[in-house]
């Protein structure tokens, strides 16, 4: 569904801003509080503690959804996309703003789609929208959401040691075959990985292992990976047969999987671990490698079977550099 | 100066992204936290509650600053008109991050600029910059900022009553001729409001006086404006000489003046008001009209001297409807 209209009645400046914003108030329904917390003042006045995690993440036409997308889906990634980094941290969502650059030919048709599917998204994660923005442009539709949560141990991408080991959750690559429009955050995980001590870092994979790996990397550290457990999706497979690439290698650079990406202290039993998470969550886990302390010489990541560095290691890389 | 570099090498698409999140944390400097609560973790971990009040605006490129503006004063607009609706809601500033939507052409000089401009009006403002996102785009540069605060009593735009004082702080009208980019946000007096029990309402104004009287306006209420006494702007008159309307014209309609309307209970001595007022801040401020009870089919706003509708109250109309 394309989201510009063809008929001038059917489009955004048909309304004008303030009528606009009572549609949008209507299709967001029960995800957005009544005003003071809802939009209707200049701040949202909210209930209760706002969290102690802040973040923000964006959706362009063009670049992260196009016509082949269900607005409702396009809707709901741009929370999908910020719920991911809450569940990195072990946290829970609490509130959301959204700003929105629409082009004066958006469609209300289109647009009430996207609210209605990010209304549904907010509803089935509990995180209340509150309020936010609306700018004429040309590009787009484009939306920024930037969200509050709270995590009573925040699970930081910095805490990894040598001889922790390497997880991953689900399966990786693949995800321009739909996944990237249909996830489900890894929010329970999260929650469950936060509340042991044991799981040291953490981080979501958005831009691919290959990249968001090193992420967990900081000076000194370096990672053993065992490349054959690194588990690998059927959508993955399907495009390396098309793509002339691995299936391994989709797995590290195609991005957008959304999965956790953690390290438990080594000197945990992983077999006790893994039965626990086993009685917990159904999401698949993998173990995939080992943290290291590296010398400067050394390369990041290397392979656990053969000692050589890892090739095709880069991940997405945003602005084409 | 012009957003974009002439120069290959002088455009963010030249750095990627990681280098350039790594220019844009030095370049925001003390106005950004070190890590887990400044950049470079999933979501930004606060040192301290985010606070009751949260809100989203936005600037972009020909709309909101054009080649004409110094990248530090867009910077400092971003944040300015956050800080705005903060103050309109009588609170202090806590938390902000940044979506910026980047055109690979963006030049990294102006980016610098922009950057330190908002650092310094962070740091001016005790705004801690905590984190964000970058998108590349075709349009823009365009930014989304988010933010939290915290008012102990937050100064509603709903709470007038038929018989309170109207009132507005500064000077109305012509913010084009440069208002718009260097404007104080009323901080200090929103606070100063919202310690006032007998103060009920408040909004700033950003659309023009005509449109956001509107807004104090709800069902039922209506306003007795005394138009000789909304105080016009020197931009305003000055503006008005060369486009045909008057200065009051301007002042209703320009839109961007970033200052405090509200109202106070009618049976408050408005002397005595007054006095404390200037007691405690400098800014000056005038007593427009009344609020009043209105049937259904009279004129929201009457011009207290003639009892007839206010013409040209119509304020600045988003998406051209």
């Amino acid at each position: 569904m394309s989201p510009f209209a063809e008929s001038s009645a059917g489009r955004v400046a048909a309304l004008g801003e303030v009528a606009l914003l009572e549609r949008i108030r209507s299709w967001l329904g029960d995800a957005m509080p009544p005003a003071p917390e809802g939009m209707g003042d200049d701040c949202a006045v909210l209930s209760r503690p706002a969290g102690n995690l802040f973040a923000a993440d964006s959706l362009l036409y063009a670049r992260h959804f196009d016509d082949t997308a269900a607005p409702v889906r396009a809707g709901a990634k741009l929370l999908l996309r910020n719920l991911s980094d809450i569940a990195a941290m072990g946290g829970e969502p609490r509130y959301a703003v959204m700003s929105a650059f629409l082009p004066p030919a958006t469609s209300l048709a289109w647009l009430e789609h996207f609210c209605r599917g990010l209304a549904d998204c907010a509803g089935q994660y509990a995180t209340a929208l509150v309020g936010g923005d609306i700018t004429e442009s040309s590009e787009g539709p484009g939306f920024s959401l930037a969200i509050t949560g709270y995590a009573a141990r925040p699970l930081l991408r910095s805490g990894g040691q040598p001889g922790d080991r390497l997880y991953v959750t689900g399966a990786l690559g693949g995800s321009l075959r739909g996944r990237h429009l249909d996830f489900v955050p890894r929010l329970a995980e999260g929650r469950w990985l936060a509340a042991r001590p044991d799981v040291r870092a953490c981080i979501d994979l958005t831009d691919g292992l290959g990249k968001d790996l090193n992420a967990l990397l900081r000076d000194g550290l370096g990672a053993s990976l065992d490349t054959a457990a690194v588990p690998l999706s059927r959508a993955a497979h399907d495009i390396a047969g098309e793509s002339g690439e691995s299936a391994f290698w989709h797995a590290c650079n195609d991005g957008e999987d959304y999965e956790l990406l953690f390290t438990l202290d080594g000197a945990t039993d992983p077999v006790g671990f893994e039965r626990a998470w086993s009685n917990a969550v159904d999401t698949p886990l993998a173990r995939i490698g080992n943290i290291r302390a590296r010398a400067a010489d050394e390369a990041a990541v290397i392979d656990a079977a053969s000692g050589k560095p890892v090739g095709n290691l880069s991940g997405y890389t945003h602005l084409g550099a």
